[in-house]
């Protein structure tokens, strides 16, 4: 693992922007929080406090746009989490440049395009297979790492 | 971190296989899902279009079973990334090859007990103690690495 | 990336830091959801199965206080895992010494105050702006990162 590896630069780039991808879906449930009145927390309405007592309590609520960036936003963990914990060792497999990248862009727009699917949403089956591409990406590292580095 | 290091190559195996357990959760909850009929969003309805709106509106629920398997998965989130993260800095320490393949194969074999221990699921304490042997594992690595990587 | 490296070994203390951190907050949930009689599985009340299972079935409810210690270890599992990826990625770039524990030591003294901030609860934005500084460190590092190994 040196930075002088193409394939290890190759696969900081793509881990950093699908990381970065995940991060932003922190300020998008903030924004719908916001532009929805919808909070998880009774302290988090500080910024309507000229508002009744009331009325901030309805605000501690289940909003449907609310949990769907926030269901996306899991997704992501599930999902992102798995291929930069493979994707960091299938780099020190030594895998070819020109498959590595393959694996890293493909695997970054699927979940790049997951989350428009997610968000605005698409209609399925749009959803189900950028998630399923994902998966596969991180399945076939995972079968390199598995064959090349075994030591039970 | 090379990859003659045994120890290494053990880390990297075994941080597969967990990863792997994890990601088929998400499988498990696509599959409960769709045999509950409990979605969470509307669209995800596509292979029931031909039922009446009403009908598919009732499907948006939590079902125990869906329930159960993704606080699993979410419990997977919440030890395995651990285990995964310390364990690649423990791997980094020079631990004895014998001592690392106990503390990895400990760590696999509590997770896939938990996960049956969960899902069946099995009369407590069996998932409190796979949980709780999980965690000792990770501790117990974590012990190394601050004692031996120290830089505060 | 070797133990030779003092911003490597900053890095390895920090990181484990977090992380164990991040699963106290498992015991936290679950000293909550004793005291608190609220639990999520029905097999989990084998310590007062001396009570009638009508009470028992009662007891499976989502408390307040235990909801609360969940969002924010959720909250952990959305920061704490970009930064520890971010942050390893980061050490291999050669940055200052002092400047990469500048970094470190924000992030950890940030998410040990998000805790206290959420917890408690005090009141706001105080637990806004732990979660904020944790975020730009965050940022500064996957900029560097960026930077310094991009190979798209």
């Amino acid at each position: 693992m040196d930075m002088d590896s193409p394939v290890f630069l190759a696969f900081c780039t793509y881990a950093t922007i699908v990381i970065l991808k995940m991060m932003m879906m922190s300020f998008m449930t903030v924004f719908f929080r916001f532009s929805r009145g919808a909070f998880a927390n009774l302290e988090d309405q500080y910024v309507c406090m000229d508002k009744p007592a009331e009325e901030r309590k309805k605000m501690i609520k289940a909003d449907p746009d609310v949990e769907r960036v926030r269901r996306c936003h899991q997704n992501d963990l599930e999902n992102i989490i798995p291929f930069v914990v493979i994707g960091l060792l299938y780099s020190l497999t030594g895998p070819d440049l020109s498959t590595a990248l393959i694996h890293f862009r493909v695997f970054a727009a699927s979940r790049i395009l997951h989350t428009v699917a997610y968000v605005c949403p698409l209609p399925q089956p749009s959803r189900a297979l950028t998630w399923m591409i994902g998966m596969v990406v991180t399945f076939s590292m995972a079968y390199r790492v598995l064959t090349t580095a075994s030591y039970l």
